[in-house]
């Protein structure tokens, strides 16, 4: 199997920056195609670390995927340095050069001399075309002949190299349109596919103890992911084509969606704020949240969805307590009894912006996200919850570990407000039973 | 001068699992106390490809920083790697032990036996504390002889080798209470200070070419930066203490922060929302928030500060039409006449949310984020801005590029809001000037 590495060029990265997505990105779509990377390596724009660095690429990679240097400026080397090591010249790319003129013009706008440069191009390399700017990469499969005489150790099979410039939204595209699927067809045979399975509810160590018996598994693969609250398993396999990959990978992603029932939320693009999103869609139903501790992330979360108007209309964020008896009708004496931050006023909340808004549910949020306003009572992490609906309110109590910064706790919170809104619409025992204060 | 190189260890890396925040963190430490770093390298769990990387960096570089491969399983191979590399013992530190235990005694877990592992160093290396979790670090002269034995060619001096876990918030601990210190002290005798002055309202290129003649001066440095609608200057200077570093780039601060004026918003730390939350403070003033387009950003954005409820009482998402009609008495021949998206409506918008809430100042945004919704007249990314104080109203018009998407859309027209918030707090005649339909 041909192994890959990634070179990323550029000093902005070893100063720090810039964060290197570039290489993480590519990285997984390596992984995702089944070929293997064992180096990334970064190095600045300077010509003779630059070649260093392709010399021992070469040795050691059969793919080497660079990224950066191919702007118009004296400092963009990438393509010079790979022209100075062979020994090869720089040739004029007549086809190139008109493109990159008719970029220009379709802006109306002067093309500046060192564009022209562009359009050069290492003798013996392919363009790899680049739709969304000027600069282009290459693809260049040097022969074992020339590999040998830039001093490289038994240079048994040529080697690949391709280039993209460093602007992640134009190297995404190239890689997408011509270099994945030209690496997919001349080095893999198989093809990888994979599923991801999004969980909500559950721990990354009690739901891999749940499918520990799949962990280990040649093919499909399955691994735990988890991050901010939520946890996925991603299921991949290898196959010839994307019906025999289902065929492989079908049975274990069956058997978790039943095994985890409700506690797995949805697949590889979902959010729980799109699932929720679709299924008030599909329901014909309104949602509307009165907000206090997460101060709006809910509503923004909930209309980060194209076409969230069709279940949003009024939201509200109820920060002071006049605002929740003055805008949603919280009595004066709950506030009084059981404070802000209480099971009762949550309850009051979500019935009021239920009823204010003429909504059919109505969810509320209270709670202390901190650093201050704590107290031994009601410490910085405790969130209370409402849900109204036509029958009643549900009300709920989280309290968030005291390390999560006041970020990390709006977050968590709005990921359950979001939930129990989402097993509401699924299924009340379930949400009952998952939800209490 | 030395020269630094970052190793990054993990397979989970090379698949691109996580994207490799800790290199960017301690690339911009190391430029930021002025030592250089020619090349990152990222390796996985493989204890042969781990020494080959080692081997090529203590050829080429005179301190070399790894993260990751400190962990108590079996791929966890950074110390082991090194004390083969040299050809030395693994020494059991007694200390280090004692701390392992103590650690899991404090939170009442026993200690797995794959944790004793931990406690090992390669003889010769010193402990560099963890007091974050239970993988310590080495700091490790390496003599010119040991490196001779290793086939370094001409090692004229020692080379320094730092090992951190790859955990993020570990990692920077440690960095900053002990390694970089450390560093500092043994290798630059100068201190190197920085300060960023964020800008709103200018972009890069615009920045760069009102100070031109400060870009190209050899101390202080001045550079540009660019992300997100925003623009910062970085200045930098390099001095033997923080008062003559101050003293060599105050008067380019002063120069930059009196030829910006309001373009500045502040500082290293500061946001929109932080400064609009201090002035707000200060002023002992209200503010709140009808929002449409942007679903809840501005009220998440104002509410991220801690002690916003000083300032944020009660702001309303109001997507529907009969939302703005029934709750911020938006007029509905306003509607009919004009539609949601318009002048008309973002200052009703601001006028009602501002008499509703009782605040000193009322802030609408209305507009159309897309993908969907946009017509020849009201095209995706047209957004009108209403604020209201006691005196009077100013609206607003901005026309986002259409390339850009949703998400980018509401940030701008968020941060858009803010600054005008600010702006009226500061100099109401610069806000008109500067906003206008």
């Amino acid at each position: 199997m041909p192994v890959a590495e990634i070179l990323s060029i550029g000093t902005e990265l070893l100063l720090g920056q810039i964060l290197n997505t570039n290489a993480h990105y590519l990285a997984e779509e390596l992984a995702n195609i089944g070929i293997d990377c064992f180096y990334q390596v970064t190095v600045g724009d300077n010509p003779e670390r630059i070649k260093l660095c392709w010399q021992e690429a070469l040795q050691r990679s059969d793919i080497v995927i660079a990224t950066g240097g191919l702007g118009p400026t004296a400092d963009d080397l990438t393509h010079e340095c790979l022209a100075g090591l062979f020994n090869v010249e720089m040739d004029f790319d007549a086809l190139t050069f008109d493109y990159i003129q008719a970029f220009f013009k379709q802006r109306n706008i002067p093309m500046p001399e060192s564009n022209r440069k562009q359009a050069l191009r290492p003798h013996g390399a392919d363009i790899l075309p680049n739709p969304y700017g000027t600069a282009p990469g290459i693809i260049w499969t040097v022969s074992p002949a020339l590999l040998k005489a830039l001093g490289i150790i038994a240079p048994e099979r040529p080697r690949v190299i391709l280039t993209f410039p460093g602007v992640p939204g134009e190297m995404k595209k190239m890689w997408q349109e011509t270099a994945k699927p030209f690496l997919a067809s001349s080095f893999t045979k198989a093809i990888v596919c994979s599923w991801e399975l999004k969980h909500y509810g559950i721990g990354e160590s009690a739901l891999a103890e749940k499918y520990g018996h799949l962990l280990n598994l040649a093919t499909p693969t399955v691994a735990p992911l988890a991050g901010q609250g939520e946890c996925r398993l991603r299921i991949t396999a290898k196959a010839t084509s994307k019906e025999e990959a289902l065929a492989i990978a079908g049975p274990v992603i069956e058997e978790i969606k039943s095994g985890s029932g409700y506690l797995c939320y949805g697949e590889s693009q979902d959010t729980l704020e799109s699932i929720v999103g679709a299924l008030l869609t599909q329901k014909q139903l309104s949602l509307s949240v009165a907000e206090s501790c997460t101060g709006g992330l809910v509503s923004k979360r909930l209309t980060d969805n194209p076409g969230s108007s069709a279940y949003v209309k009024l939201n509200a964020v109820t920060y002071a307590n006049v605002a929740k008896i003055k805008f949603l009708g919280v009595q004066e004496k709950t506030l009084d009894q059981y404070g802000a931050v209480s099971s009762e006023c949550a309850a009051e909340m979500a019935q009021g912006i239920r009823s204010v808004a003429g909504a059919d549910f109505g969810l509320a949020i209270t709670g202390i996200a901190g650093p201050d306003g704590g107290s031994q009572d009601k410490p910085v992490g405790l969130v209370y919850f409402g849900l109204a609906d036509g029958s009643g309110t549900i009300v709920a109590k989280r309290v968030y570990p005291a390390q999560l910064t006041r970020s990390e706790i709006r977050q968590r919170a709005a990921s359950d407000a979001l939930n129990m809104v989402r097993l509401l619409l699924l299924d009340k025992t379930v949400l009952q039973n998952t939800y209490t204060t």
